[in-house]
């Protein structure tokens, strides 16, 4: 187990497990020292039954359901990473964050909701997790879900 | 022709007319062997007249007619590719997707919507068209079309 | 000061003043030759307050109105971008631009709007600022700001 799964380990966290695909695509793509990583939802499989969190945060959910959304989306994509390049350790750099959150009609901290998966980033890798990032209300998005992101991080030769 | 465009061609499909620009931007641009493409729509030019589909997904438009447009939005984004790089036979490989769906109150199947354009890059490119992606919920889009999709893919030297 | 500066100074318009970070990200990141720049905001800092634009476009904003806040995004993404490149003449190119309007129910002219940043772009670089672009039209953005821009430039050696 390398350094930042150990961590992560450390935080009282693990990768989680990989949810069936919601369309035809892939969890990440590398292209140089680029790798593109899909947007990932917040989903937890238990006892073999996969369970979204759902709903809008500033109605259903608080900014605090939402950044806890964010952060097991944040997971997810570090699960992905691994899954393409074997090994956490392996990422040099976060560069990019997108981040969606499903709105409420007039709730505008979508900022404060991406951070729980910036701040897991940032708490792992330090200054190298320091990313460039939007965060913008989405009308709806897949299945109900209340937050996806995507994001591009940087790959060591 | 190349073979990527002979394979579309036995589909029944081929590239259709570009559209006039929406705005001060070009159809794509690259840099080193990654080309980043515009958000395309799903726009057709009959007897030199320019025909936008429109409406919401999950109101005005089905899935099945969502994806016919999202289809339609992945040829526009070959002919872009191909205006660039002159030959789609020059993609080694599709990166990214993100993909915009506008959305009724209430529509959650934007990836079944955007697999109408993943489902062509894959037809066409295999293992090399599988890419990563986003698809989300939107409240408006220009136009009003019911799809927009921009993409990355490399390019070979 | 550089050429790219001395010509937006003779335009009459300037860098704005950096304002507060509104999460756990910063403005732009490194990776090879290509920068990828934040969302960034329309926002002010006038004696020392911070003040952002606000409100929908096509209810509260007019596509002018709108138009004026893309372009003042656009000077805080070159703002951003000397702070981590040092000087506007390293960007050899613009190479992708996703606008995000704060959209009023049927309101469709987001390119019209997203021009304000493009034109400011391609008056300052020519044919190097002419990018590959999405406009897209939004539930809400952070604070109620009417337009939030990121983009991704390719800098020289």
């Amino acid at each position: 187990m390398g350094n930042v799964e150990k961590k992560l380990n450390d935080m009282g966290l693990k990768l989680p497990e990989k949810p069936p695909a919601a369309g035809n695509y892939v969890g990440a793509v590398q292209s140089g020292n680029l790798l593109f990583v899909s947007g990932h939802g917040p989903v937890l499989i238990e006892n073999g039954k996969v369970n979204y969190m759902r709903g809008k945060v500033g109605k259903d959910l608080t900014i605090e359901q939402g950044q806890e959304a964010a952060r097991l989306v944040g997971l997810h994509i570090l699960r992905s990473i691994k899954e393409v390049i074997g090994d956490l350790d392996r990422v040099s750099k976060f560069v990019k964050v997108l981040g969606f959150v499903n709105t409420a009609p007039g709730f505008t901290d979508q900022p404060k909701v991406i951070n729980g998966a910036s701040d897991l980033f940032v708490a792992l890798y330090g200054d190298a997790g320091r990313h460039a990032r939007s965060a913008i209300g989405m009308y709806e998005l897949p299945f109900g879900i209340p937050v996806e992101i995507e994001a591009v991080v940087e790959v060591k030769d």
